[in-house]
């Protein structure tokens, strides 16, 4: 059903829209021109397919095409912003997929009992305008619709002028759409499926968050003249929890992930003992208690490495976000369609944050990973080989196909913005 | 013998050249205008007291008060330069408890059998041109004067316009000039005696220092998508080294320094695995043996942890020094004052720099330590109280009159500059 060659057609001419100089990637900031030239060849596409389009209040597009009967749609999609230096398929493929999914129908006159959605959610980067997958959370409900258009960007201009300098400033009203189920394609954005030889990943959920930042004070002193049990080295403690939040990670089993991707000391002078260093760690694991008690523990052991040190330490939790488990029936829909298409599976976690997680609050959702080539990601490199995405878009086909056949019935739409 | 009001007025008049604003302190970096006004009040004081003064080539001061017999010089001082924030008495009281010395002479008649000079040595601190120590090296002749003339500072000036600017160039040559020994009076700029109640330092030696920077690379990857087991994170190797350091100084005794004063990773992102981090090891020792014995053990951990991470690792030397040891009878002397003063002792090394370490390598040499109010150094409000230095200014003096009526036989000079 899949025409490979068109959807990768269509992948390249996306990303000629905000191409980086001399790269294959791309630069489409949320809101700014790059990114309504790529929303244009979108809705563009949608219309050339058939699809009825609507734009909502927050700039997402949706394009649709009827089913049947009026039954809740089955919804695909992703986003198509990129980071500053981000690469052609990070967001793109999974909207792309969803118009080769229509295309394919059309082509074979297939009728489907629901009527299918192919979404482009606004601002999931959140590189310019934080929160990311913001897009997501005002369709969905979380994040009010007013303060994400007052929320302003780096660069000092707020969503609602940005939507209104591109024209993108939508009237459609979907608070009361209801979603049958979603389903997006993605790449990986990591090693794991191309180190194990697998094609297709049936991500199970996305990992909880926790980021937490320590600021530890201590005394500075002189290299040469301060006996080792005379000091107070705030850059000492903050090197024992680095190494503690490691070996924290090896203890709780793979699910478990730690880094201290920010470590600062100062002042920074090969002959002073520090006086202040602060550190991030960025736990994450797909059960939240487990993930709480990895939280518990390096909290634990930062108090007691600081108090050892005679030093003080301040603790902020950056972030956190409980982990988010996709429907077992959507799992196991890429399962068979794998299965029949003899590709090989790897259930997985997603590490990033997509809008799939937060169409997950309000109807069974999904995700379909396809290998990223080095595991590169936010790179203007990022690649993945052809026979790969053709895998990943033919089972996103079997599994929307599925859903959109299914006479089961309608779950109700969880809005969860307030009345 | 001393007038500890006469030398503290002394202090605080030298204190107001380059005074920080509001502070105790003093900014004086070498060769600028207030070190030349600082050279000015000191000369000023030399010639009152009856001193011969000469100034060398790279801007050492001498004032000698003859002795008996034209015999080699007992020689003490230190620096009056200082770091941009400085203290009022690193360096400065040397110098006048030199002069303060030689007016308690002079009050009570007492002609010494040998000459006593009082020196002001150039550039101590380092702080606008490097090498520090610059102008003992020079006097003592293991750094060539054009050399030291042709250094630039970190205002693009070099040493021989600004002895210019200054009119500081001296035409004393002092390459013959024979020294009977030397002893410097300092602050400890460490918290030792205070913490323990002592009031004299017998100085041992100054500590063999050990720089080592490492460079470790890694792979930047994403802290959400990368399984613990994939990544190649140059920050753990990192931190790795530092708790080693650590714990290595905790293994080889008291005498063992480690210091990790400067740590940076890159991206230096909260959820970025970092790709390169830099880190400095400062070790220091009074045993060269047991030093190199730490180099070579840190050097070994590192590549260790380095294999273990898949990561890269560069090593490099940033400075080393050998201890040195200063002469056995001159702490004698020192310890029998302090004896007959009945003043607390302790024995100790120096973990700074000093003169007294370059004369060390010419002429039979030591140091007197006072303590430092909280250990604090290079800080404007370095202190030290009155009674200690009035307890410091006593020791010299008995030192400096010991080695000067002594009848022993003239060390030969042995000037280490080439013929």
């Amino acid at each position: 059903m899949i025409n490979i060659k068109r959807l990768c057609a269509r992948i390249d001419e996306l990303a000629q829209i905000g191409r980086v100089e001399g790269t294959q990637g791309v630069c489409r900031l949320a809101f700014t021109e790059a990114d309504q030239q790529a929303r244009d060849y979108i809705i563009t596409q949608m219309k050339g397919l058939g699809l009825r389009v609507a734009v909502d209040r927050i700039g997402n597009v949706f394009g649709t095409r009827p089913g049947q009967a009026d039954l809740p749609a089955v919804m695909t999609g992703s986003h198509i912003d990129s980071v500053r230096t981000g690469g052609r398929l990070d967001g793109a493929l999974g909207v792309l997929a969803g118009l080769e999914v229509v295309e394919a129908l059309n082509e074979n006159a297939i009728m489907t009992r629901r009527p299918l959605t192919v979404a482009v959610f606004s601002n999931e980067e959140g590189a310019r305008f934080q929160p990311d997958m913001m897009g997501s959370l005002v369709f969905q409900g979380d994040l009010d619709l007013q303060a994400a258009l007052d929320t302003v960007g780096i660069d000092g201009i707020s969503v609602r002028e940005s939507l209104a300098r591109i024209g993108m400033t939508g009237a459609a009203d979907t608070r009361d759409m209801a979603v049958y189920g979603f389903v997006e394609l993605h790449i990986e954005q990591g090693p794991v499926l191309e180190t194990l030889g697998r094609t297709i990943g049936i991500v199970e959920g996305v990992q909880g968050i926790s980021w937490t930042q320590f600021v530890v004070e201590g005394t500075s002193n002189h290299a040469g003249t301060t006996p080792m049990n005379m000091r107070t080295d705030a850059g000492h403690v903050a090197t024992r929890i680095a190494t503690f939040a490691r070996a924290l990670a090896g203890e709780l089993g793979p699910a478990q992930l730690a880094t201290v991707g920010a470590l600062t000391l100062y002042p920074n002078l090969v002959n002073v003992v520090p006086s202040r260093a602060t550190i991030t760690v960025d736990l994450r694991n797909t059960d939240d208690a487990s993930l709480s008690e990895a939280e518990a523990r390096l909290s634990e052991f930062a108090g007691k490495a600081a108090a050892q040190e005679g030093a003080s330490l301040r603790q902020t939790r950056l972030a956190r976000f409980a982990p988010v488990s996709f429907a077992r029936h959507i799992m196991e829909k890429v399962e068979q369609s794998a299965a029949k298409r003899h590709l090989s599976t790897l259930r997985m976690p997603s590490g990033a944050g997509h809008d799939a997680q937060i169409l997950a609050r309000m109807c069974p959702s999904g995700m379909i990973f396809v290998p990223s080539v080095g595991g590169l990601s936010h790179n203007v490199n990022e690649f993945t080989n052809e026979r790969d995405l053709d895998a990943g878009a033919m089972v996103l086909f079997d599994v929307l196909y599925d859903l959109a056949m299914s006479p089961f019935g309608t779950p109700v739409r969880c809005h969860s913005a307030p009345a």
